[in-house]
């Protein structure tokens, strides 16, 4: 087992049959001791949410493994907060896949003049690349292609899988009485066909939902989600 | 005559047969008394900005009507400054369009993991809202349609027109040995079929241009052009 990648809230390790194990961390992004998922720095450590957000990203990957879509996930170990994970490649550097059921967080700061905070979406999918220099700036299909990071063709499987999976959580959510407003996914090329995959994790941290107009903070959700 | 817009750079009279007249000011936009067309302030005066601002737009519309362009220009007064054109519906609050030959400007400060300050991008067009406060964004063609904007029939012509008039205006300046890096274009709904029309101005401040490796300068632009 080889150390391959040290990331904010995951270390990466390479395991003998190719797959890869990641481990999930306690420390969570944020800015001055605040939980934000939002953001690029780790900002404080939490005992127990790299456990939350393994219970979390499994509980997701099997629902969604069991709706047809292609997912990374091998198995994964709570007792020893590790995930198991087929290889995939990234697109370029990384991509965050961002699907939009309300108008929030970084969709407002951009287009308040033509949406109002809380605004239903329909799903919107957005592309950000993953930067953290440049502020994980918005890029589109165009852009994505001529950059030589996503062919149109990709472009286009991306999201009609994202907004395909965004309505199965949005729907789970729902009938624990939670409302999505937005979900962030990755996705990278897997097997010999480079099937476009959801990869890494789905937690808390990886979505905005409210109940009964409340934001639920990352760590509740996991709670909210896992307890029934 | 009615005054009906006092802009950063140019007035504009609705007149009494319909048209619109725009006239031309000094002003240009900039930071701390430097020219900078992609700032959204007014930075300076320069005498004779508008009147060779108004020359070059003068030039570079009938251009583009001789090529079939279809354009809001009808005439242009170089004395007194102005220019009738015919009137035009926005989208929203205004777009930029954006061509694209070589990576600069905030293409680069975006999407510099990817690309290298001059490299080629072959035309390839975004779209930004005009919102100073939100420091101009970019937006997709998605969210444009989502928001009610831009239908994706029209984002389609958008996008077509504008890679047309760009090659128009990059081969213009080639026989003037300039290299166009970037235009910015606006667009608006024209006649009673709504179609798609360029409208604003097109001068110095709406492209970065380059001889020799060195950037030109937006009023020694227009000279050099206009000399010829």
């Amino acid at each position: 087992m080889k150390l391959v990648y040290e990331g904010k809230t995951k270390t990466v390790f390479e395991l003998e049959d190719g797959n890869y194990l990641l481990k999930f961390k306690d420390d969570v992004t944020g800015e001055d001791g605040v939980f934000d998922p939002g953001a690029n720095t780790v900002g404080l450590t939490i005992e127990g949410a790299g456990k939350t957000g393994l219970r979390l990203t499994k509980y997701f990957f099997e629902l969604l493994e069991q709706k047809g879509i292609p997912t990374h996930f091998v198995n994964a170990s709570i007792e020893d907060t590790t995930m198991t994970v087929k290889p995939a490649q990234m697109f370029g550097n990384g991509l965050e896949v961002i699907c939009r059921y309300r108008a929030v967080g970084s969709f407002l700061r951009r287009y308040g003049m033509y949406a109002e905070e809380g605004q239903e979406l329909d799903g919107f999918v957005e592309v950000t690349l993953k930067d953290d220099v440049r502020q994980d700036p918005p890029i589109s299909e165009d852009a994505l292609a001529m950059l030589g990071i996503l062919s149109h063709d990709e472009y286009q499987r991306l999201k009609e899988l994202t907004r395909e999976i965004g309505s199965i959580i949005k729907a789970d959510l729902e009938k624990k009485g939670i409302d999505l407003y937005d979900i962030k996914l990755e996705f990278g090329r897997a097997g010999d066909n480079k099937e476009i995959t959801l990869i890494d994790e789905i937690s808390g941290g990886n979505m905005r939902a409210y109940k009964n107009g409340d934001y639920i903070e990352p760590l509740k959700l996991g709670e909210l989600i896992l307890s029934e």
